[in-house]
């Protein structure tokens, strides 16, 4: 709640003062609650959602199943209570040139047997660009190895190709955005040390995006690149909608509080039937990196004091 | 084809002759092609897809599984060589007092064994209106009673029931729209009687929608009428990613035409955060309906006879 609180302010200075976050408080029927924060409509910010959630309740045997076909090896059939908590965040600015971002880190756990529990930290951050900055890849991708750097010189690589692999829209054969990390099952070496390197990760989104939206709000745009956008962020929903496991998980939850998970669809998007990209434009430059990612952080380290100043 | 053109027809009678349906021939390297012609961004019509596609291969193992999920039987772990067509079809119009339709209406045929085929024939057609006008919902339902009726007075109760099933968005506990018809699996009593009872239903597609076309395309609306049908048009778009077999089985299928597929989704869609609808509205009058839906074709018959001049 104090990355929520903190990401949300500093999005507000970013925004027109008559813009503020909504922040609505909800419990869930079955067993814990949230705080969902919302700015909608707004001059820089057309839907920027900052969602914090902490459930408890009975696993559903959906979700085991879903988690043991990722080799979780959690008993079938039985029930066993369950506590997961996390912030999960997609801010969709309302300029073109100024890029989505997505965030979410969570902890989750589950009782086996009574007694003995099960746990782990999953989450990621990565980066949605409409008009692609090669600079913009740069730091993004090398503040995120920095992080990664601080805990294990192992995360930052792994981490980026399961990024990758993982936000691939696999009819388009794109990937959703620019990546960044992901990770998932995180247990080891010990629970401290995990968390240690969950809150550093969280405390990065501010300094990983706000550069990037003082950077390019002021840039002009004009109906082609609107259009531009609301198409790319029906690839976006598309993305969210048939392939996130977060999304299916949430929706598939009874009682799920779904505005906050549907929170994360942009306010607007477009489904043109064969839309044409322009040749040799800014549009297509972009999609070429979208089917092929790039391995941003290659080259010369960057010095993580410098970039978090 | 017939009825592909036939609808296309009529349709582009109630459209600004400046629009046409543009038609796209295409093949499937793993077997078979299609047909797609669209009207987009038209002045009747926002988005009018109707899609033909004729295709062959070998069934890919998941579709086995999720066929065999329904009651299928058919045996898993083996190579099926398989043989689809169908029609299908949405049309989102540009006014919202004017419903979108859906059909679909297909034939299916896998070769359990050398020489030993299972064919079945499914389909259906459902409306959603924006706006609801009860008249609308009536006509629209009996005269899909009259079709049934024609073939087996079964079917109507029985259909009808499998779409308000189907058609659910659970996680928002709503209907897509007012249902109509949907089947499944038809193999009885013989292929020719499946095949004409299809062939009446897919003929029937054009007296059961242009009425209603000419009947609201020229009644005002303003801004607030054009909001509430584009937040429906994102739970279309939700239905369509998250729920329709059709589409995810369309999306998953190696080599499938993507762009086709998704010409279900509407030109625009709108995702806000805690939509209100106001309260005592024609919105609310219509989200009552979806949230329970109606025994439409209850009380006095329809002539079909009348209904289809």
């Amino acid at each position: 709640m104090k990355v929520q609180r903190e990401f949300c302010k500093a999005l507000e200075k970013e925004e027109d003062p008559r813009y503020a976050f909504r922040v609505d408080r909800w419990t869930r029927s079955e067993g814990g609650g949230g705080v969902s924060c919302i700015l909608q409509d707004g001059h820089t910010f057309e839907k920027a959602g900052v969602n914090v959630s902490v459930v408890h309740g009975e696993i559903p045997p959906s979700a085991v199943a879903q988690m043991n076909s990722r080799g979780k090896k959690l008993p079938e059939g039985k029930r066993m209570p369950f506590f997961a908590c996390g912030i999960s965040s997609v801010i969709h600015p309302r300029n073109p040139m100024v890029p989505t971002i997505h965030f979410n880190y969570r902890y989750f756990e589950v009782e086996e047997n009574p007694g003995q529990t099960r746990w782990w930290f999953g989450g990621g951050c990565d980066l949605t660009p409409y008009y692609l900055d090669p600079e913009d890849g740069r730091f993004f991708h090398r503040l995120l190895k920095s992080v990664c750097d601080r805990h294990d010189v192992r995360y930052y690589p792994k981490f980026k190709a399961w990024c990758d692999d993982y936000f691939r829209i696999k009819h388009r054969g794109n990937s959703r955005g620019i990546g960044g990390i992901l990770f998932d099952d995180l247990d080891k070496p010990d629970k401290e040390s995990c968390f240690n390197f969950v809150k550093d990760c969280a405390h990065s989104v501010t300094p990983l995006y706000l550069p990037l939206v003082r950077k390019h709000r002021e840039r002009h745009y004009g109906y082609a690149e609107r259009q531009w956008q609301l198409v790319r962020r029906g690839h976006y929903a598309e993305f969210n909608l048939v392939y996130d496991r977060g999304t299916k998980f949430g929706l598939y939850t009874p009682g799920a509080r779904y505005e906050s998970i549907l929170m994360s669809l942009p306010l607007t998007a477009k489904w043109e039937y064969m839309h044409e990209i322009p040749a040799g434009g800014k549009e297509e430059e972009l999609v070429k990196v979208l089917k092929k990612p790039i391995d941003w952080a290659a080259g010369q380290e960057m010095n993580p004091k410098n970039t978090e100043s």
